[in-house]
């Protein structure tokens, strides 16, 4: 998410989220924090989306909530978040509006106007936005592929114009900076993906993107050259393939589609399934057919399973164990490091450059991406004559101010991350996060402690419970071993129990003890109860 | 770890450490289960090291503790282990023998002959294991470099004369099974260490393995060449340079190593620090320098850092963080996607390939990898003519059993992953990691009911106690409606109030209210104690 403001009146660009890895336990989603936009809100004159990917609209849902403004987007895009609010969200009436490439809108002192480039879902859009201080251009996700599948490459006839006009500032993608030469076309799958269904003597299962709509047609193509149906499989990806086939972004041929009681009908060398789940993701289709726990599709010895994906960070564990199950299974497996399935959607550095040599910006600010990602971008950037001083490595929450020549970080505004916990609210702060990871490296022990309210003696032996912490094998020494030490800790403290000191006590000597017969820290908690 | 077993008496190959991920939490290694060489104890004739790194002799000081028999292992692995069951295990006086590459030593029926090969720690070594059934080839983990740095290659002709007298059976490293093409010489580097330290105006910090000995020379070499000192820092780096430095593996030109206090003297075109910390270890000096917590060493604007290793896959997010944190810092950071600072220590495919050729088994087992990399070169294996019915893609605890022209898997025996956690106690089974990740995406809540002895009335208000689960702002009101279900719920149970029908009955109305109000499951914990 990315805001422009001039004269107090804002436009943002893309809303998306981020999916968290194993470092956010129980977290479902990572949206952005638009405090900042709230606090001005009724100078918001609106959201400008670039590409259907959640990544870049998925925080939609949460932010219109708050947040009441217009978003314009390119027709699929729009077509994808308008049944996502629909069916996922309790926004009526956003007001959704198609933005088309070469067709500019206008938004409080901004000029809109949105070109074509190629990504990894079609109708991917970059933005040009004039205002009174210049031309800014935002690439939007991109790459150049002058061969796309859906024959729309990159409008690099408006990219040259708005070159030649004077371009203030270049936002640009900067996931692939790190990368040299060029990322190669989608053609180049299409190629694979057909000797491998010539090739395979059973079933293809091909796990890519739900968004990956460019795939799919391929998978069709290819099906289709081959004799082969096609099986559609998995919620979201049926959504967005039957969305863009009435959009007109797929060319299904006539029969070619087949439900998946059919498929199991047909001969094995006849059927092709697509679904979701080249990331291991533990709910995925792809994921529970490799566990062996998908209800209505089972390996069988001749399966070819292809992945057509590139590894997201962080996933790779998950998605080793994916295709070693496969593997296991009986399947043969076809991924990147041994076959070229899939290519990725963004630019790598000769396209880079091609895109700084059309807009040749005077000042440049790199976008999506890690922090490394950004820095060999704003390299590539200064090796192509930007001006040291005029190239910005920003991080969330950085604002930027240009006044005519000049340009300076002036500011920061909170624009952290915000974790998404279960129900819709905006929630949970970095701390539970900290408990929780506390949690799950020591698991926990709960003594409980009944003491007489006229007395203040302590009543009974202590209730002890253990989580996490010690397996089946030793548990049993340990809650003697710690009701052992409750009770000495108890007795030292003979006639000066106040439940303050009873607690800290306990939880000292406890410490002590676990430390020395197990050497692990597990969280202790004692519970002080009055009878 | 490997067990060879003729006529009831073993020898055993390697014996390593596991390093956990995110995905098992609290846990500080994983080691082989024994448990089936404990059994026929006394018939175990030996531990076979091929080199001397962890994940091949780590689990040394474990097994050692139950299975008292000889180690042999070549002259640097020795050392190590020496040195490390001398510092960290209760073990004395263990048998540790060095074996000489070309000096055959006989442990039962087996004849056993290591041979030298090239990876990443000098004095790696396969072995040859000839019994009454014919030779096995063990190739330890290994890659082909025809100029490493300490000018001792892989000894090829021994390879060859062994092949020519004949295989049965050939284990051999897949870790790059997928990879094509040859393993790049180690010499690469060095070019890239010299220019580095001879562009970079300031301090060069290289993280590497502590092991990478070779690397360790590379960067002496690249140092004095450019008139610059060497700090090791970290523990572990500085033992591995003195035991290497000590038994002539590493050649250290005088006055070039000088102390962290000598270094911060010096100006910072002069000064190279080696540490550890490529993984994004959290406790590694690297990993605490990006973070700014290292005590002795701060980034300066003008350092270096070169991360000189393949990110290990699991670890890219945490190696992704410490990247970018240095960057913020300010230093310049290079690292394997931008700049040639490392090679792997293992064999391509073309490599494999050549191995295969020069011992043509007649059985092949890949071994070192995940089920992918193992299925990947038995493929590899085939095409170079082993029959498909010779070659095997085993799991742990696979049993193959080898009569004369014929070979199978005739059995499975206990030899699943050890989980160790703190206490040097075999220790950990799956169930407690599972409540741990349960803990880490929930959290708990625990409510504590005190019951009247006589009565068997509920006393007192319920004590909720809650970690992980909400955060501070929403937790107040979920604990006020925790408080109201239960009593509700006990105001329901009226009459009929047993411990049991307490528990559950509080724990199931409980689960339907978080559900509802917070769409989380966290785990409930009713604790009942008798005042």
């Amino acid at each position: 998410m990315l805001a422009l403001e001039y004269d107090g009146e804002t436009v943002v660009i893309d809303a998306g989220v981020m999916f968290p890895g194993e470092d956010l336990p129980g977290i479902d989603l990572v949206i952005p924090d638009i405090s900042h936009l709230l606090q001005c809100a009724s100078r918001v004159r609106g959201i400008v989306i670039t590409h259907g990917h959640e990544d870049h609209t998925g925080a939609l849902p949460f932010v219109l909530d708050q947040l009441k403004v217009p978003v314009y987007a390119p027709r699929l895009a729009e077509g994808l978040i308008s049944s996502k609010l629909k069916s996922r969200s309790r926004i009526k009436n956003a007001d959704l509006n198609v933005a088309t490439p070469g067709a500019p809108f206008t938004l409080g002192p901004f000029d809109i106007e949105s070109f074509r480039v190629c990504h990894s879902i079609p109708d991917s859009t970059g933005l040009i936005v004039r205002y009174p201080g210049g031309a800014i251009v935002h690439t939007g996700d991109f790459k150049f592929d002058h061969t796309p599948v859906d024959g729309r490459p990159a409008d690099l006839s408006r990219l040259a114009q708005i070159g030649d006009e004077g371009v203030q500032l270049l936002f640009s993608d900067s996931t692939y900076a790190e990368t040299p030469g060029y990322t190669p076309s989608e053609q180049t799958v299409a190629g694979a993906l057909r000797r491998i269904m010539y090739e395979a003597q059973g079933r293809v299962i091909i796990a890519t993107f739900a968004s990956l709509v460019s795939r799919v047609q391929q998978v069709i193509d290819a099906a289709a050259a081959n004799g082969r149906r096609v099986c559609i499989e998995g919620r979201s990806m049926i959504e967005t393939v039957q969305l863009s086939n009435k959009l007109g972004y797929l060319d299904v041929p006539e029969g070619v589609l087949v439900s998946l009681s059919e498929a199991k009908k047909l001969p094995p060398r006849q059927v092709v399934i697509m679904l979701t789940g080249t990331q291991g993701e533990p709910s995925s289709a792809l994921t529970r057919i490799a566990n062996g726990e998908h209800k209505h599709i089972e390996i069988e010895s001749g399966d070819t399973v292809v992945m057509s994906a590139t590894p997201i960070p962080g996933n790779q564990i998950l998605i080793g164990k994916t295709i070693d199950n496969l593997f296991r299974l009986g399947a043969d497996v076809l991924y990147g490091r041994i076959r070229e399935v899939h290519v990725r959607g963004h630019a790598s550095q000769e396209e880079l450059k091609l895109m700084l040599s059309l807009t040749r910006p005077r000042f440049f600010v790199p976008v999506h991406g890690e922090r490394r990602h950004l820095v060999a971008h704003s390299r590539l950037a200064q090796s192509m004559g930007v001006a040291p001083e005029n190239t910005f490595v920003l991080d969330n929450g950085d604002v930027l101010e240009i006044a005519g020549e000049h340009a300076r970080v002036s500011g920061r505004v909170k624009a952290g991350p915000v974790y998404l916990d279960g129900s819709g609210r905006w929630s949970l702060e970095s701390e539970v996060l900290k408990d929780r990871r506390k949690l799950a490296r020591y698991g926990f022990v709960i003594i409980t402690l009944s003491l007489d309210r006229e007395t203040g003696a302590v009543e009974s032996d202590p209730e002890i419970v253990t989580q996490g912490f010690a397996d089946t094998a030793e548990t049993p020494a340990l809650i003697e071993g710690t009701r052992k030490v409750v009770t000495e800790t108890l007795d030292r403290l003979n006639g000066t129990l106040t439940e303050a000191n009873l607690k800290s006590s306990v939880k000292s000597a406890l410490k002590k003890y676990y430390q020395q017969e197990t050497k692990r820290r597990p969280i202790i908690l004692p519970i002080v109860v009055e009878g």
